[in-house]
């Protein structure tokens, strides 16, 4: 599949590579096309391309959001609400402020979110909020926490493009008895706001590299 | 252990309740000491009394947090803070602000929490925060999900405190091994800002009958 990824820190970075190495024609977008962020990442191996944010979004069939989260609707409006039109838009983006330092405060709570932000200011994209809640290594290879016995959830209004996005998962290494449906695009709110704790959780066990899991009674 | 329970609605009622079994003396506290639901409560079997929040705080060694968590500090300001200094003060209370409907919000966020804010107020107390992000039936029998392979939250400035609580959750059934210690109080804010996902898990699952486990790589 032709997917673009926006964005080119680490998030988008681990993102753009696992799906260049599973097939896909995968082009990094970011503000510059130029970005040598994004060029050196188009040098390796696999279908993969540097473009503007712009140019990124309207080649692709899907697009993953991996820009930071403070900024993203404004590089989605870059890409141009055009180009999101009717396409299936993976939001993995947490709307993280460090402009007081760390821990980050969350820019949106409660009664909102990021996920639902990005669906209002792009109504015709098919936005689905997933992979937030774990660091980049963990979302794209599960396997490599407790062989990969712990959970991630999805979030969206429409139900085609979350299953889109569950193959997407599978193709990371998700067991489908791992891929929670939470509901609609509100649920969002939910894992964008469990940040914190995974936070505190990253502080007190001294590394990214767990998730959590859902046991059931 | 002399155990006072602040709060008289199911939380409370749960943790004094399994608290009594466990062999304590509890004291259900609330504002009235003719409140039915504690003299209903206080007439099963067990060492269990209901008292004001002043005098049940007054004659405990352990104090437990159950009130609503929008006006937990009004109820411990009651209690009083001659009646919490020194002791353990167990807060699972969540500052959930149900006045626009359901989903509720949290009335307090980011840079603080209610545990903090209870610390704050009440300097004296050696505050722990745990077992706020699961419901009550899981708090106090953590085997009935999943055989008890799920996790606990403790987050406290007190070492000592912690320390008690610990024992206070392996007597409720948690293993060492699923109590994890967040850090400081200010960990708070991760546990609490769980929530909302807790909130859309149980709308996915259909019930409250889950808690999550943190796998490590």
């Amino acid at each position: 599949m032709k997917i673009a990824v926006l964005g080119t820190g680490m998030v988008g970075q681990a993102v753009a590579t696992r799906l260049a190495e599973l097939g896909h024609e995968v082009t990094m977008g970011s503000r510059d096309a130029a970005n040598p962020k994004a060029t050196d990442w188009a040098a390796g191996p696999g279908q993969r391309i540097a473009a503007t944010f712009t140019d990124a979004a309207a080649s692709a069939e899907l697009v993953v959001n991996a820009t930071a989260g403070v900024a993203s609707l404004e590089a989605l409006a870059l890409a141009g609400a055009d180009n999101l039109d009717g396409k299936v838009l993976l939001d993995i983006a947490n709307p993280l402020d460090f402009s007081n330092g760390f821990p980050p405060s969350l820019s949106v709570v409660n009664t909102d979110s990021l996920g639902e932000q990005i669906q209002r200011d792009f109504p015709g994209a098919k936005v689905v909020k997933s992979l937030n809640t774990m660091n980049c290594e963990v979302m794209v290879d599960p396997a490599r926490v407790g062989g990969g016995d712990h959970d991630v959830f999805v979030a969206g209004d429409d139900a085609d493009a979350k299953a889109a996005v569950t193959q997407l998962l599978q193709g990371f290494g998700w067991a489908p008895e791992h891929i929670h449906d939470l509901g609609g695009i509100a649920s969002a709110r939910g894992t964008e706001m469990y940040l914190p704790l995974w936070l505190s959780l990253m502080g007190s066990l001294g590394s990214g590299n767990f998730n959590i899991k859902v046991v059931r009674g």
